[in-house]
Parts: C-alpha cells; sequence; structure tokens
C-alpha cells in the first residue's frame, strides 16, 4: 500500500479521534495541513453533517462562476456555456441553431445521468446534442459520462441541468454497489430524447435498463429478464460491444410498462443473489424506487 | 482523500481493535453496522481465518440460484444458462447448437481466467464462444474479462466452470502485483481451443504469455524474452493495440516447450528487476508454478 | 470495504504509532511483514525522507539492469534498449535504421511524459516513434501513457529518457488533482517532434494543452480558453473522440505565445472555480511553471 495513502489515513484518523474534522471540502489538499486551529474550531460542529453532505450540493466561499449549476450524487457536475465558442461549436458538429450547451458529467454512473438528463428534456426546451461514455467509476468495473444537452437560449439550458442534477438522488436509487461489482436498474414509463439517443430506446414506450458487474452476473441477469416477460430487447453491451471497455453486461428493454418493471425486478433478484454468493452485499447509496 | 472513506476506515479500524471484525461477507454494506452485537460475537472467531477466505469460494446463507457455479481469486465468478434466451442467443451470434453456456468473469486477470477456460475445454465436451476484455483490474493498470463457453448440456457448461474456478489459484501463481504495476506470465505445453480463440495459439504447441505494467516494463520483458530461445511471435499488444487500452505491453509465443519456459523465465527475471529497481516489491497472491 | 486492505490500513497504522516505518519501497510486499527488526531500526530514520522521496528515483540494492534508466512521478519509468528485437522491431512497423530505443511509461499521466519526452528530441539525436495513451490513472480519470523513442546509438536513447525524467517534476507542475477529478496544463514556447507526433501541434510554434476531468470541467475550461485569446483549436478530445475512453475533455491550441499563455491561464481560473464550487481543491504535486 502506497506510503502516501497510509499517511494521509493516520492524519486524517488522527484528526477524527481528536473530534478535530476539518471540512470535507479540504480532505484533498496539502492546505488542509496548514490550516490554522481557528479554522479547525470553527468547522467541528460541521463534522456530523459531513457524511450527508457528500450526495449533496457543496457551497464554498469563492464566487462560483456564471457557467456553474450545481454538482451531486457521482460526483456529476452540471454546467451551461450561454455562447459556444464558435470553433468549438464547429469541431463538435453542432446543430448551428443552438447557441447555448447544458453539460452534465459524473465521474461515477452513466445511467443515472441519462435517466436524469431524460426527464430534463421532458422538462425543458432542450435537446440532446450527445451522450458519450467514458471508462470511468474511480476504479470500479462502470462508466462516467459526458452529456451534452442544447437550447436557443442559456435559461433553458439551465433549468434542463438543474432538473438533471435534481434527479439524481432518485435514478440512483437502484444502483447497488459493493466490492466486486454492481447492479443498476433503471426504469422510466415514457422514455424521451436522451434515451433514444443514447440507447436508441423508442419514444414514449416503457424503458428499461438492467447493467450487472462484473460482465457475467448482467448476462444471466439479462437471460433472467428476458424470460420473465414479453419485451423487446433493443441490445445488448458487453465489454468489447457497445460499452467503454467497461466491466459490464448491460441489456435495454422496452415494452408493455408492466411487463418491463416485472422483468427488471426479476433481474434484480438474481443479480443481487449472486453477489451475494460471492459473498459481497450489494446496497443503494440513496433510496430504491422500482 | 474522501471523508466517507476515512469515516470507513475508522470504523473498521475500532471493529478490528475491539475483536470484533465482521464477516468479511459484509464490509461493503451499511447494514454491517446495524448488526446486533450477538451476531459479532459469533464472527469473531472467524476473524483469523478471513484473510485465507479472500481467494476462495464463500458460503453464505441465502440460497444460491441453479445459475451460481462458485467464485474464485480476482473477484472471479463462474455461472450457468442452461438454456440461453434465443433473443440473447441471436444478439449475441450464438450457434443454435449450443443452447447452454458456462460464462466465467472476473474484475482482475484475463490472462489466468483464459489459461483456467483453456484447461476447462480439454476436460469437458464444451467449446469456447468469446473470450472478451475488459479494461479493469479495480484501478489497477490490466483487464478484467468475460468468457463464454457453450455446451450442448448444462452440466458440461457447470463442469467446465467448475474446472476452470479451480485451475485459477495456479493459473494466479505468475501474477506479481505491485503498487505501480504487475506482471503476468502464463505457460502451457500444450495449447487448446480457449488460447486459440483469445490469441490465435496454434492448437497443440506450447504456450507462453509474457505482460507488464506499466507497459515499458513489457516492452523490455518482450525484447528478453525473444532474444533469450528460439520462439515464435505471435502477436504484441500495446496501449492502443490488442488491448481495452490497459497500460500494459503483452505479447504471445510459441514454440518448443523447452524455449517457451525459457523465455518467460528470463523476461521474468527482467521485469522483476525493473520493478525492484523503481522500489517496488512484485510479488504473488498464490503459488509461482513456472 | 475490502477486509484486506482494512487489514493492511491497521498493520500499517500499527507499524507507524510505533515509529517502524519501514522503507516504502517495500510497501507492497508481503515480505515486509518478515523484515527482522534490525532492518527495520535501521530503516526508522527516513520515515520523515519518505514523502519527499515519493516523486523521486528510487535506488535500491538489486543490481539495475542495464536497460534501466530511472524512474520518476506518475510511476514513470524510463528504459532503453540498445538493439530492439528484429521481430518486435517488424511488428511494431519501426524504421530499420533505429536499432536502439528510449521508452517512457507512467500510470499516471500522459500530458507531462509527452511534453518531458519533447524537451528530450529537442536536446538529443533522437525521433519519436509512437506515442500510446492507456486508460489509467490508479483509478482516476485520466490516462497513463507508452511513449517510444528511437535512435541509432544507445547513448542518444538513454540521454533522452533522462533528460525526458528530469523534465518530468516540471511538466507535472501545472497538473491539479483533487478526488473528484483533475485539470492539467501544458505550455511550450516552441513545440518538437513529440508534441506534433501526438497531438499534430505546428513544430516550432506555441504550444498549449488544456484538460479537464470529470470532462464536462474540460469542456467549459476549452470554450473560455477559445474566447480569451486569438488562438488557434487543433483538435479537441473527449470520452468518446480521441481518448482511451478517459473522462476528460481535452483541446490543443496553438498560436502567438502571449495569446496561448492568456488562454491558459484563463482556462485555469475557470477549472479551479469549478472544481472548488464542487467542493474540492484541487492541488498540483509540485511546483506550477505556467
Amino acid at each position: 500500500m502506497d506510503q502516501y495513502i497510509i499517511d494521509r489515513v493516520l492524519e486524517e484518523i488522527k484528526k477524527s479521534i481528536n473530534g478535530q474534522n476539518p471540512d470535507a471540502n479540504l480532505q484533498n489538499s496539502p492546505e488542509s495541513e496548514v490550516l490554522e486551529p481557528k479554522a479547525e474550531v470553527k468547522e467541528e460542529k460541521k463534522s456530523d453533517a459531513i457524511q450527508q453532505e457528500r450526495s449533496m450540493n457543496v457551497v464554498n466561499d469563492s464566487p462560483a462562476i456564471t457557467e456553474y449549476v450545481g454538482c451531486a450524487i457521482g460526483d456529476t457536475v452540471g454546467l451551461v456555456i450561454a455562447n459556444l465558442d464558435r470553433h468549438l461549436h464547429e469541431k463538435m458538429g453542432m446543430d448551428p441553431k443552438y447557441r447555448s450547451i447544458g453539460i452534465i458529467s459524473g465521474r461515477t454512473g452513466a445511467g443515472p445521468q441519462i435517466m436524469a438528463a431524460d426527464e430534463a428534456v421532458k422538462a425543458t426546451n432542450t435537446e440532446i446534442v450527445s451522450v458519450e461514455l467514458a471508462r470511468d467509476t474511480k476504479g470500479g468495473a462502470g462508466h462516467g459520462c459526458l452529456i451534452v444537452l442544447a437550447a436557443e437560449d442559456v435559461s433553458d439550458a439551465r433549468r434542463a441541468v438543474e432538473v438533471a442534477l435534481k434527479e439524481l438522488d432518485r435514478t440512483f436509487g437502484d444502483v447497488y454497489g459493493c466490492d466486486a461489482g454492481h447492479l443498476e436498474f433503471q426504469y422510466s414509463a415514457r422514455a424521451s430524447l436522451a434515451l433514444e439517443k443514447a440507447f436508441n430506446a423508442p419514444i414514449g414506450k416503457a424503458f428499461g435498463l438492467i447493467v450487472g458487474a462484473p460482465a457475467a452476473v448482467g448476462l444471466v441477469m439479462s437471460d433472467t429478464a428476458l424470460k420473465t416477460a414479453n419485451v423487446d430487447l433493443l441490445s445488448y453491451s458487453s465489454p468489447s460491444v457497445g460499452t467503454a471497455h467497461s466491466n459490464e453486461f448491460i441489456i435495454v428493454i422496452s415494452g408493455d410498462s408492466g411487463a418491463v418493471r416485472q422483468s427488471i425486478i426479476a433481474a434484480r433478484e438474481v443479480g443481487m443473489s449472486i453477489l451475494r454468493s460471492m459473498g459481497q452485499n450489494p446496497t443503494s447509496t440513496t433510496q430504491p424506487y422500482i
């Protein structure tokens, strides 16, 4: 184990034992070490609120730039650009009529952010420009994402990003993590433009997403889902097909809303059972909703 | 450092100090915090056995589903599907004659699992359908994998998965890990179908795999291996050629069995020397066998 | 959290508390546990120097092989091969006139190593053969790299690698890391062959590289950079364009040297502001130089 990490852990533990927990906002910086005692005392009261702060927007003293909208679970940040630079606009191949863009991008998760963006485009006058997946999750088996929305007016773009960030607590509900892997389930009674862009989902129909990592888990879950109810298999992804080489097996299903839900629930039971058999205990960081 | 991790570490340390080590199976879950004291006492005896449990199959109380075969080192899970859903069967482009599949998939390692699968197909009436590499290893420089075997009968698929899982302790023997990277060596006196599928290895001939990370280490090892003995270079892989963008340089060699072994041993010495010069001490998690 | 990690942390903490910090070089190995007390005492004095040792070349007792040149920050290793094996030479499609190669490869960072290689080819009689990016950074959002230089004579290759390794402390100066992501800025008053190979930079002109992770951060930084001064946008990269699926948005700019610097500085302010608004505190591990 890296000596640096050990030293940091030791240091943090000493601080925690002394009840002098500096603000979580400063955890990653050497500056936290040169904080004068006064600052630490001031922050002492915050220590029990830190855990709760994790998945919420964090406010600090430095004045935020106008592009900043907020942040949320999964290290997701929401940003807007009122008038995208024309060279970048052109290189990115965007439709000239859209000058303003909204951006949603996280280190952990693609499904939750895409679902959230789907709600955002339903609720606002915006369009999905692109959905890109990164091989990320901070050492986990899955994806991070970059989603770009466009609008003619920056207030629409901002509103869409706000809606998406608010949705994330819900859309992370059926993401179950553990050391060996993760499971993810998404359900929408009515798919909209983000789901069409990302997964070719038929607009207006019920939509389901089933993900399992390591990939074998997802494959067995997918098999169960498809046998459980009469749903359409829109696509599958695996480490070398349709993913950014993530260690996941993913299916996207569509159909009658009851059938889609039933398939997802059956897949979830199987996935949970496999990970538990591996000695894991997959848990949601927020609140399951399916 | 993330406050959440700090809190978890602190909590675990307190538990460990008190000798109340909850079962490793529950480490990843908030539920571990609500365990009643009785359960913890019951599990106290297990604490010294935990380390050893890590690379072994773990049994827990929830009844395993029939698809579950077992798990092993590298977060590898082995599963079977008796009768693969026909839509998935079709999308995955599988030969219609195979209804049953066996699946081996791990977070860490591709070589060890492929070698293990190679022994499995030698020992059973199964075929290799696909070998996919994920960019994984839980933050390390290498791969995870998804290997699909097919059989006409589910008992054959299950047997193959069982054989492969049992082989993994051996095939992980010459995987040497350290903070900066890793080395991997595989040797088979007689390559079979999994090695042919994954690496185009000539069936029946001696086979060697040499991997080094970061990639520069693998490149120098490969050079040494090829100069040491008269072996055929079947292929090389690097971050942008033939890998899932892993930070590895890999060669696959074939030839006379003595020459292949000699090449591997020379490469291993060079790789060890480089990593040690970097201040690392690469070690095997199981038992070297080459 | 993985029981194994907990156990290791506990063990390291006990050692640290007792002031018996074994040499950082041995941290990753079970052997560190069987060190006789004498060795630990000998190493006690080193413990305060360990932090500082991290980004420096480490020397140990085992005789280094002739291929080993040194190591540096970012788990970067520098190696040479005097006379590359001809089969590998051919497979890698190298120009036959070059027999000697220098290799620079790191787990964390591609920009810093490419900049360092650029200085190396300016200072020596070598050429850049290839620049490959791995999806790495040990669980972070970015890249690792494999850079191959070629020379007719091994002493030139060795010299180039030495120059590059020495440059790394400087070129890591404007890499700012934090838990949620990172920012990277590179500036050269006069681009040379490595920058041309990696980014199609016009040789002899001022060059700038702007990177932000998660990708949304980089996109807003890029927009700001391009609006700040009159620079040419040479290319952009995003998770699915031009990267190894890293969670970054990257632009490469060229132009008048004052304009390029001005763009970079404006982008850096925006990037810092966004990450701070996310509750992060991005910091350089060495010394900013732009």
